[in-house]
């Protein structure tokens, strides 16, 4: 028995996905067959619109159908305050917190020298430009020994151009057992204890 | 910040896809973003070129691009072996396992009330005419409850109709150990003990 080329075609696109393996991408293409057609126009429509409308930013790299992006563009927002993040995801977890009322800088990626990425893979040139005194940087890559690395790097760059440079706190999980966390974390949120106002 | 719409509408889109939940959902399309826009277009294309090609045999209800499908269609193919199959994704692998040289019959679910799903929901009706003497089915629907009472609903149909019916065998997995096997499989597989042929 062959297969029908365009089912071959279709799971085929679809197991490129990040993280839909062969198995996966056979479910998704028979799920997607039995679906009305309105709603695969509309995914397809989804993909090429995304594809056509979305670009990165010119001054943080985060997503954007504008020019700028919404929060460069946004006068309210913290001038004084970078928030360097590896991926635009980041800024959206990051927004959602509430917490942040400052500019991002999305790096598109971590230093990575084993994977073949280095400074000139990601948007860091862009980043100098930025720094200057009276600017705060808070490097919230990821707590991984890449997104560490990183922010070693980019601390050792940024410093000398005048800006203040901080690293996203390490710690605790919000509603977190003591016994569950690991050794590392624990070390890390009783160096990073701060004294309770009262 | 608001995010793109059209970044908001693909999100939405691929989160309908089974086993993919907002996060995922969000992940997809940052990974997207990063692709050339050849390769979303060729995704968008095989989604838009599967779904109007392809459809269902009216004879045994598995997935073609062709009037009939190639089992159907092949006149080598054992015309007095059906094999009743839950969805299109278990005749690739039954093909697969290079075992069956018989016909298909593709039901597109299994019986289960609880979700709604009776005998009009599924291909049943279809399967009835095809079923005659000298025609054996083999019912090849999943081993759980709604697949074993699906098998003994379709037995107590197709048997006063003349076919002689089967269920394929459960029992232990090639390559598994007895120790981890299920109480109930290790049952039925003693149960349906073979005689050694020497």
């Amino acid at each position: 028995m062959k297969y029908p080329p365009s089912l071959v075609a279709l799971i085929r696109e679809l197991s490129r996905l990040p993280g839909i393996g062969p198995k996966s991408a056979q479910r998704l293409a028979f799920h997607l067959f039995e679906q009305p057609a309105e709603d695969i126009e509309r995914l397809s429509a989804a993909l090429l619109a995304a594809k056509s409308e979305l670009h990165t930013c010119p001054v943080c790299f985060n997503i954007t159908d504008a020019e700028l992006c919404d929060v460069c563009s946004d006068p309210s927002r913290d001038q004084n305050l970078i928030c360097v993040v590896e991926e635009p995801g980041d800024v959206i977890a990051l927004e959602r917190s509430g917490e942040y009322q400052g500019l991002y800088h999305v790096l598109h990626g971590v230093l990575s020298p084993m994977n073949g990425v280095g400074p000139e893979q990601l948007h860091i040139k862009e980043l100098l430009p930025r720094a200057r005194e009276g600017l705060e940087v808070i490097l919230a890559t990821g707590t991984t020994v890449e997104g560490d690395a990183t922010a070693l790097y980019l601390q050792r760059l940024l410093e000398p151009l005048g800006a203040e440079v901080s690293r996203i706190a390490y710690g605790l999980q919000v509603g977190s057992a003591l016994e569950y966390a690991d050794e590392v974390t624990l070390g890390r949120a009783l160096l990073g204890r701060q004294k309770i106002r009262g």
